[in-house]
């Protein structure tokens, strides 16, 4: 890092994840001296807005890679494949929102809450986890550290913009011809999202689960650092705009009460617990929309299960499952001297 | 019954469960000699269809609930704890789709294609077990006459028309204010359910589990007559006009392969299994409204627990959540001979 700050690059900068990126970069304590906006050839030319400047948007290229010290990838894993080496090469250090490294030897996953330490091993790239593990491990991970996580029964409710923008615009466009009394159109996703639930997200295998379902289990492990931990996961859109939801059933190896767990997530920092009280509350995804914490409420025990707990944690997946979380990525890397 | 047929009642005449037992008991088999409609005062005066005709609506009152052979009860707990008993000493049969009678004992709690022969034992009420309960033992009772369950971790996602006809209107208004730009308004629900999913049905208890959660761990033990089953339940409602969906993770006595549990799901009645190919299918509540079956789709292995199983369930909770059981119920009496 130079005196004057970072040269940072954002590829991707057009979508939804990079907006809210750019966004963050300019509120945060990250030293930004030069900022190149990135995105594919359709929206180069296009302006972006940082820290009140517009910044025109170039071409994602071999050439746009160099003299960057930081670069931030949000468009997709098969562009991050590709461009992610090229930036490393040229010297940036790339904070990689796409399942493209994630699950890597020498590439840390990193929840800067969660597994901080594993950031010292990168080798110039580091992987942002998928949003639903991350919304899953800010909740369970300190849980997990009191008690022993063995296994985890997890049903999602993960919102339309995770599928990215044009995702978003498809179900807003749903709800206006509802409203209108037109037929709904699906294109984006394989079924009308407004007024239904789809429990499908990313592709299947071929034992009938989704990759979305095994990056849940496969990430947890790697991020936990146990390759027995158990996760069955079922993952499933539902027609929210933004943030994700999920319930979990929790078997740990100690028995872990609903009061523990409670004390132990309001010391978590980016964690806030809204549970219990009268009238009951509990986190929507309405309440933590636009939040940069991961809410968390219904802890109670298993009855079905000694020791067993359940939970339901609601987190914004543009931030604290993407943009925020690579933010507080590249704040460590600085901290660490590892920029 | 009589030569002629059943004198037949239908408290809650006007509501949505009641009006698809209206329908239905036109369509099916149930010789009905007569029909009574009767519903609060409020509503007493109005008419409803039945058969192509006009149904004056009557006053829900003792004086009502003579001379009647068989009475369904559509109206809340309270409604049918105050009179079913009445009808019951007039001489009839109470299908009742309330919670009120469900755990009692001499109470069958039916599902006809799950435990038929309960029905034998009634002394003149007969109860419809909770919508969420059902879907979920049409798709699971199968498996555990095979296997043996032990223990399921279920998550719902249940649609609006569950909570009634004026919950149904509060979603339907909010998505034509979010349509207009309008503010989105929350009464029923105690949070906007457009673009939201809220993980509160019914009343909460001490222990942080909800009613709603219990009547499926309750009523599922009752059912399958084994009052060591485990059910870890989340019930949350999603922005859906009807047909509830269930996410589960059955663990069983005996490993139980997910090609055995399709080809037991297959041959089960009332159930149709949407699941695998390319592409993928799976039910979802869009697809389900309006069908009497259960639908079961993402059956495969819990790769969590050696011989679990994952499965997905959705039904219209307003048919076999409600209206169509309680006519099946009402045909197995007549099969039967217990009218």
């Amino acid at each position: 890092m130079s005196r004057s700050g970072l040269r940072v690059g954002v590829a991707g900068a057009t979508g939804a994840v990079g907006a809210e990126l750019l966004r963050l970069l300019a509120e945060r304590e990250v030293p930004v001296a030069s900022l190149r906006a990135l995105a594919s050839r359709r929206s180069a030319g296009s302006t972006v807005q940082f820290g009140g400047a517009d910044v025109i948007v170039e071409e994602l290229s071999d050439a746009a890679l160099r003299d960057l010290d930081l670069v931030f990838f949000s468009c997709g894993g098969e562009r991050s494949r590709r461009f992610a080496p090229v930036a490393v090469r040229n010297g940036a250090v790339v904070v990689d929102n796409s399942s493209a490294f994630r699950l890597d030897e020498g590439v840390p996953l990193v929840i800067p809450e969660v597994n901080p330490g594993s950031i010292e091993q990168h080798s110039g790239i580091v992987a942002v986890p998928n949003c639903t593990t991350i919304v899953f491990l800010m909740a369970v991970a300190p849980l997990h550290r009191e008690a022993g996580l063995v296994r985890a029964v997890v049903s999602t409710y993960q919102a339309a913009s995770g599928a990215g923008a044009s995702a978003l615009r498809e179900y807003e466009a749903q709800v206006r011809a509802q409203a209108d009394g037109l037929p709904l159109v699906s294109d984006v996703f394989s079924r009308v999202l407004h007024g239904n639930v789809i429990p499908h997200i990313d592709a299947f295998r071929d034992d009938g689960w989704t990759n979305e379902e095994y990056k849940l289990l496969d990430e947890s492990r790697k991020i936990l650092g146990d390759e027995g931990l158990g996760v069955a996961a079922t993952c499933v859109r539902v027609p929210v705009a933004r943030a994700h939801a999920v319930s979990a059933a929790l078997e740990f190896t100690a028995p872990l009460s609903p009061e523990r767990a409670r004390e132990i997530l309001r010391a978590t920092p980016g964690v806030v617990v809204l549970d219990g009280g009268d009238p009951p509350d509990y986190p929507t995804p309405l309440d933590v929309s636009g939040r940069n914490e991961v809410a968390v409420g219904r802890i109670r025990s298993d009855v079905s299960r000694s020791g067993g707990l359940l939970l339901w944690a609601v987190g914004d997946q543009l931030l604290k499952g993407a943009a925020w979380n690579a933010v507080q990525i590249a704040e460590l890397l600085i901290q660490r001297g590892l920029l």
